[in-house]
């Protein structure tokens, strides 16, 4: 991989990550070998921005044959970190971290959850899924060592999403996924992201407002 | 709000609804007026970050003085075209829909749902929120009519995706957030937006390999 100090773009990134699912669906699909137009056409994405995105990273698949369909599923992985288990913890089992300790595709990107943590003590002992039991809170620490943890999903409401990423950074963990409504702060030898549901929203009203607009400008 | 025809980069409206958050917490801490240096600190945003994102849409604030807190959330929002009610309908109440329909900052940016539609005939007529009650899918059509919804959330599983997109763009939906982890296919004239959040993870890995890749570089 011949990965040089280029800093890839976020949304390459992400089709990435898209690319893998689609790999995958076509490889169950029987196709053992993918052009980049089927790839797009399965994707949604232009033939010319998978081959730009993937050309970050080096060569992959043969011109005019195409790529291995597994191999390069494989080698995605491999690019995202993909290729090994990432053991994962899960703060705040409400409805949406029920829905993530649910979603199986977790499992299939190598992301292990191996333990749950809310601070309700009518939740604590239930199991969620895969035989993970939720825990209290006070618990997170000796969980995070033992199994140990390196990601940290905080599902938490937004007025104890501070303190959770303070006890996983305590506890030892190097990224967080932040779903929380608010802005956490962490030292900066940790990864974070804040995954903002309410910005895919406004995001949408944004597109949707200019669509409006571009099209009242046309008309007049 | 001298728009111009220019390609505003994803992040920036991505910041840009962020900022609101912001401006309201400034707000009601009692700041009249902000400067950049201010509201960097409170978004976790450089200064210079938020003068570029604010500057695509023209002149903001008084120079040396800062922005008036509440009218830059109010301008900021008519940006995102936030200065108006979204009526909005919620396809799929498993964990994730609950979890959205539960979500009050939702309702703060002006997006009003008003209908939850679930395919399990045990959960039709229980109230989720704000009075809603879940309706089978069979009504959505009609509530979208009636209540003139213009954008749709999908919450449903991945192989129940495409007829959930297909039963909204037929009710007259004209903007779509899909949650499923599929992407859905739409007309042309549909505005639709796919968040993965599987895709968050894998950045999420991506970032943390590549910081321990760096890391091992620097030390050979």
């Amino acid at each position: 991989m011949k990965q040089k100090d280029v800093k890839i773009p976020e949304a390459t990134i992400k089709r990435l990550s898209t690319y893998i699912n689609c790999l995958e669906k076509l490889d169950g699909d029987g196709y053992q070998v993918v052009s980049s137009d089927l790839l797009g056409e399965s994707c949604q994405v232009s033939p010319a921005q998978i081959r730009k995105d993937l050309s970050y990273f080096g060569e992959f698949g043969v011109r005019g044959v195409g790529y291995g369909t597994r191999s390069l599923a494989e080698q995605i992985k491999k690019i995202l970190g993909l290729d090994h288990i990432w053991t994962t913890v899960l703060v705040g089992v409400g409805h949406l971290g029920q829905a993530l300790l649910n979603f199986t595709a977790f499992r299939q990107h190598g992301f292990r959850i191996v333990g749950a943590f809310d601070a309700d003590p009518a939740k604590i002992g239930t199991v969620v899924s895969d035989g993970v039991v939720i825990e209290p809170v006070s618990a997170l620490d000796d969980t995070i060592h033992r199994e140990q943890a390196g990601i940290g999903i905080i599902t938490v409401p937004a007025a104890n999403a501070q303190e959770t990423a303070d006890l996983l950074v305590e506890g030892g963990i190097t990224g967080i996924l932040n779903f929380a409504p608010i802005k956490v702060r962490v030292p900066e030898n940790i990864t974070l992201r804040n995954v903002s549901i309410l910005s895919e929203l406004d995001n949408l009203a944004y597109l949707l407002s200019n669509r409006t607009r571009r099209r009242s400008r046309k008309k007049s």
